[in-house]
């Protein structure tokens, strides 16, 4: 059995190494246009900070470590056609251009998600960059490294953790975004908060320019200065565009495979495409969120990696299902955290619910201890069933442990009352003897009438 | 409606604040024998640690905010006897040792625990110890400061916080143990783990004595030096000891008030004695250990704080129920922390079930970040059930984080396998990409041959 695995940062490179464990005498073979494979994307923005020097921390496997397991990687390898019908695919050798067929017995695609790049003039100037791939890391933080000023262009997870980097490294940066708020993924009273906190925190190296865009970019050889929509003239020597990204999927289309209603490849608990032996994993797959029972694409490392797994046991003839996700993410801009699980109250309405929700201010710990800090918790729960859809948590103290004591409530579908009985440790060094989301869980439950 | 309620540190408190706002005109009164009420039991090991100066900083409610709220506060007044038949106490003035009746219409029994004492000569000497109360935080304080060598009995969760104070605080401490392992309430090949790093922490401050015990304690007024049992004198300023507390149930048994199995005042999920009218909540009454469904005693502040809670809107005529404990439980010796849920293997053994463990030692975020640390997770499964048991947790890492992922999972009984499917936030500075206690689970549901 032969079983050919295209593109292998997170999820197929997962798949490769599971699968040959499970089946050491099957070929796996591994193409990649990239020139890596198998590292951390989610490291590069402390990469480009200065929290390590060498980037190669970040490769987690090399084609060599593959090569010993037995597995060939095929690095600059793009495949460019699948032919489902005779299990054939098309291979071109980016660095001789040289076309040439390769065939499967089972087929992996994990072709991950590339940054999205807005159709505007000069995008082809020197350090103007998107944050994706290693080579993407080293070049920008090459660049950081000989530069003074940056503009970065939408502040969502990644904006603001190169945001933190970028002032890190010393550079002035002037943030552009189109809506008014920063982190646009949480509720807009959450998304509040931390623009206050990113504003005061670096008052002199940060400007955020809010309800703007970039009109043009302008340069000889290098970006020298953008020009907005709103008019201003914003000089700088590194512009990096953080608007998203999208999932790549024009080789699966082009060869007969089913997207779903989010762009993303659709496929079942299995990880199986609509063609048969082509399986799909990663961040070009679109997900199942279990809070909402919907479709949703959240193309996040960790999911990847899972993903990844259950992919290689099914392929392998085994029986796995990977049941989806419940929206848990995690980032921190300097000492403040932002974390969430669920849906956001403005999710929850889009997907039908009546959510009513509270937030809470609390101490992260018993207040008398000398280094607590402040968290803020929102908590979030459907009006009719009473069941919880979510919790966003913000700021300076322990926030992310709070999140995380919610997710198996949220797949187990418990109700607000439920989840009030869960025990959670206490001592005064790491929480409150009511721990802050169980105070804003007994806020509900009184909003509800429930207590 | 008049409402007494007996002892007042968490659950009396909790209960009387609670009750007095859904029930602003009933009276509601509190007497304890204590000089404080509303204060934090686990914050004096910090307090004499110095993690902050004040004591005061301690007591959340004092006896003037209680009155402000109505509620009348008798400190160092003992109740003595209950007589249910015409719902009468008997209370003693401990300053005037006057001894009074009063009348309740419905009674509320939160008098705690108090240690262990073993009974040998020279208990009685000054600068013997044991930490209970306010009063008990600052006489230890006070003699700390003014002396340099300590023995302490016993190494459970009051040990090894205060090993940690003494410590701090410059002494040399003797500790004294009767088995041979801290923490003995984790499996051994944990406590084993914990045991190491205690000794390699503060070799030459700290000494270990396994398999020993006090059998006497000599000096003139205060304790001079302690003989153990295997012969050794042992000189010593101060002696504190950490054996263990025990439900404080005399006054409830005298009165006809059933205890449970542990030992401990027997409730109902209402927080109801069998006796109509009385209620009790708090480290005197026994719990409901939802992993093992059975009885248990595990007094800690989170839990007395629910039960007030769900005493006070019972005793108001309302309904709720407390459905028990998980065993969480997280402490920390410096910068190592150990934590726990569910339970440990020796203990689901005890309750019948068939245990099967992992063990993983992993980084607590990802492995290029600056701050990675090491942590340990053990992790247990019943093998028939595969459902998950508990998971005990320990290192320099973020431990706590982990074994509250898994709360929410044991509250509502998954297998290991449900469990899997929990997506957990992932982000450099906060995990790997796999979480410590999502590999355990791989591991586990691999030694359960299901994957």
């Amino acid at each position: 059995m032969k079983v050919i695995i295209i593109g292998a940062v997170a999820a197929g490179s997962k798949a490769a190494a599971k699968l040959k464990r499970l089946k050491p005498d099957w070929d796996v073979i591994i193409y990649t246009a990239d020139k890596n494979v198998s590292y951390s994307e989610c490291g590069l923005p402390y990469y480009i900070a200065g929290s390590f020097k060498d980037a190669e921390k970040l490769v987690i496997r090399t084609p060599q470590d593959f090569k010993k397991q037995g597995i060939n990687v095929y690095i600059q390898h793009k495949v460019e056609e699948i032919h489902p019908d005779n299990k054939e695919i098309y291979v071109k050798n980016l660095l001789t251009d040289e076309i040439f067929t390769d065939n499967y017995d089972k087929l992996i695609i994990s072709t991950g998600a590339s940054p999205y790049i807005p159709n505007v003039n000069g995008s082809h100037l020197n350090n103007v960059f998107t944050l994706r791939t290693l080579e993407d890391g080293i070049a920008i933080k090459n660049a950081v490294l000989q530069n003074k000023k940056a503009v970065i262009l939408g502040c969502g997870y990644i904006g603001i953790e190169m945001l933190e980097a970028f002032v890190k490294q010393g550079l002035k940066v002037n943030v552009i975004q189109r809506s008014n708020l920063v982190m646009s993924v949480f509720d807009d009273d959450i998304a509040e908060i931390i623009q206050k906190y990113v504003i005061q925190k670096n008052l002199e190296q940060v400007k955020i320019i809010n309800n703007d865009n970039i009109l043009s970019i302008e340069g000889k050889d290098n970006v020298e200065f953008v020009i907005t929509e709103n008019g201003r003239k914003i000089e700088t020597d590194i512009l990096l565009f953080s608007v998203g990204i999208r999932p790549n999927v024009q080789l699966a289309v082009d060869a007969g495979i089913e997207l779903g209603q989010t762009g993303a490849i659709k496929v079942n608990s299995r990880m199986e495409t609509n063609i048969k032996d082509i399986f799909a994993c990663g961040d070009c797959v679109e997900k199942h969120h279990i809070v909402a029972d919907s479709p949703c694409w959240l193309p996040l490392g960790s999911t990847a990696n899972k993903e990844g797994r259950c992919c290689a046991i099914n392929v392998a003839g085994g029986n796995d299902e990977f049941e989806g996700v419940l929206g848990s993410a995690v980032t921190r801009y300097f000492d403040f955290t932002m974390s969430m699980t669920g849906l956001t109250e403005k999710q929850a309405k889009q997907y039908g619910f009546e959510p009513v929700s509270v937030t809470v201010r609390k101490n992260d710990k018993a207040g008398y201890m000398p280094d607590v800090e402040s968290i803020i918790i929102k908590l979030t729960a459907d009006k009719k069933t009473q069941r919880i859809l979510g919790a966003q948590g913000i700021g300076q103290g322990d926030v992310d442990k709070r999140i995380n004591t919610l997710t198996g409530a949220l797949l187990s579908k418990m109700t607000i009352k439920e989840f009030f009985g869960n025990d959670i440790t206490y001592s005064p060094p790491f929480s409150t003897s009511i721990d802050p989301m169980l105070t804003a869980a007994q806020n509900l439950m009184t909003k509800l009438n429930l207590s």
